[in-house]
């Protein structure tokens, strides 16, 4: 993001244009888009440096690097788009680490013909969603390709942070005797896009969850600095999250189904849809596993804080040499949780 | 990349195998992928981790973020491919602040039915990359969309690197007076992949310059801490670096045609494509600005380098309330270096 406003002498017509190869160019009707789009929407003395890299100043200690690319289909959904989401994504994943996110990256692959207006509500939605977060877009790059070689727009970011030295967060942490807590309701964000993708209809539209966890981190990492684990169940759902958490711990872990919130509009819509909500998508929760006598302290800070209002203690770390994810079902019989071999929802986020 | 080997109890086969869409589904056919196409290749420490985040140390001072996606067409090129690409680009975008670049993140946009074979080629050729640069792959992502929804592969990397305090290298710190350098011969990337897409054969077949110059850089700035400007010039090639230049540094620029390198190969098939090579995409080659003192010393630092034995003084800054870049052509005339306004060479990179 690297061209000066001066050098600009082709207005682009974000009504009513749409991309083209030439916005790919490196030439003046790139210069034009960047300019347009996402220097004066994003904003900031980092990005303003407009050289190919943007300079920050560091202490000494430990940073956190993380990123993900966003395919997600439907670009617009109920509750945010292709653009908030991929800052919430980046966002919570430095995050889980218990690190302040500060910095994020965005690279932009177009398709030729995407209407410019719509490329203009993703990168508001951007901006505002990293100024929520407290987090810069401090530099990036953008690539079209044509007709029919992409799909509408693929957003990668890529965020660093600062990681405080006490703290020791991490997915091989989980120790026997450990209490899980998920910070509310499961199922939101995946449910969203496929009723959306589906057309379905539901008496209360289900909105998805996609928010950054940032801010509720910092404040359960100040009351309880001796988390264990924190990871953000996105695709593959609780299922594949706890499943990755106790192989990389070793240990098992039994889950009560009656203790996990779920929204009934989910649970109904689950069942048209032959999902288990375990299995489904989240974009905006966290599941954090601390020492049992430290549980209910972080279970209050979390209850606190807007993203964690609905947020329950579900389950519990045990020994198992297997490393199974066992739940009590609420008809009291017990059942593995696996997570899925197959594929359930594609393009989810 | 957080997926513990022991977890994996598929085995892919790369030989015959395609990208599926379970691949990306979070599920357990997504580990046996990262396992095998990527965290075995890319492996180090920080990588193992396997938490969507990686935790690296730093000291104070600054850092230096940058990212690109990559599309380039075709995948395979003489000199490269795009994972080799990936890994350059990145690592040359960070260096050309001067900075010692460390640390890499991946995001792949795969597309369904891309061969496994290809992929890991891709992914071979990104190690050996990081490897001979001195980087590390320290967190990734995988994404997959379906078929006619991408183009095989995109690549998306962001890196960090380590900042000197000493140094002060900025595209509007150009200043009047001060010299022109070129690290070797202009156009080579951008006629290689056009060849190659046009299927054009030459008496020499023309390669790729993909390579990462942060090795040169670094002895550059041991010898010459003042570098006003260093820029890589990519996409747009030449001219557009010149004019992004003279217009963040309010400056006008002279070149001088005969003492830029162009090999002959690239003159002719630039003829017979059309195409001029100032504009022509490069990607192992940089622009050097510096005082007209420091130029010789800089220049004989550059030539002792493989990236560098072919470097040439260019040109100069001039003063010009037009930011134009100028040329003294080889008949002695002079003309105005434009930046394209329009498509000359889609997907380079």
């Amino acid at each position: 993001m690297k061209i000066d406003r001066k050098t600009v002498d082709q207005n682009i017509d974000i009504k009513h244009g749409k991309i083209e190869m030439t916005h790919g160019s490196g030439g003046r009707a790139m210069a034009s888009l960047i300019d347009e789009m996402f220097t004066q929407p994003f904003s900031n003395p980092l990005l303003e440096q407009k050289n190919d890299q943007a300079v920050f100043p560091v202490e000494a200690g430990r940073m956190v690097m993380s990123t993900d690319s966003f395919v997600i289909s439907p670009l617009f959904f109920p509750g945010g788009n292709i653009g908030s989401l991929a800052i919430h994504g980046t966002v919570n994943d430095v995050a889980m680490s218990g690190a302040v996110p500060k910095y994020i990256s965005v690279g932009f692959i177009l398709e030729e013909g995407f209407p410019l207006i719509d490329l203009e509500k993703i990168t508001i939605s951007m901006a505002d969603a990293a100024k929520e977060a407290g987090v810069q877009i401090i530099t990036g790059d953008t690539k079209v390709v044509e007709k029919g070689k992409a799909d509408g727009v693929f957003i990668n970011t890529a965020g660093v942070g600062i990681l405080s030295e006490n703290l020791h967060i991490s997915g091989d942490n989980a120790q026997v005797g450990d209490k899980i807590i998920v910070s509310g309701t499961i199922g939101d964000h995946g449910v969203a896009i496929m009723s959306k993708r589906e057309n379905l209809k539901f008496e209360s539209e289900i909105i998805s969850d996609s928010a950054s966890l940032n801010g509720m981190v910092a404040k359960m990492v100040e009351a309880v600095p001796n988390i264990h684990v924190l990871r953000d169940p996105t695709r593959g759902g609780m299922s594949a999250t706890l499943n990755e958490i106790a192989h990389q711990s070793k240990v098992g872990i039994r889950l009560f189904e009656n203790d996990i919130p779920v929204q009934l509009a989910v649970i109904s819509a689950c069942e048209i849809l032959g999902l288990d909500p375990l299995n489904v998508a989240n974009e905006g929760k966290l599941i954090a596993i601390c020492s049992p006598d430290k549980a209910d302290e972080l279970l209050h800070i979390m209850t606190q804080h807007p993203n964690g209002k609905n947020a329950s203690i579900i389950g519990e770390v045990v020994e198992d040499t297997h490393y199974f994810v066992e739940m009590e079902t609420s008809f009291g019989g017990r059942r593995i949780v696996d997570w899925l071999s197959g594929e359930q929802l594609p393009r989810i986020c």
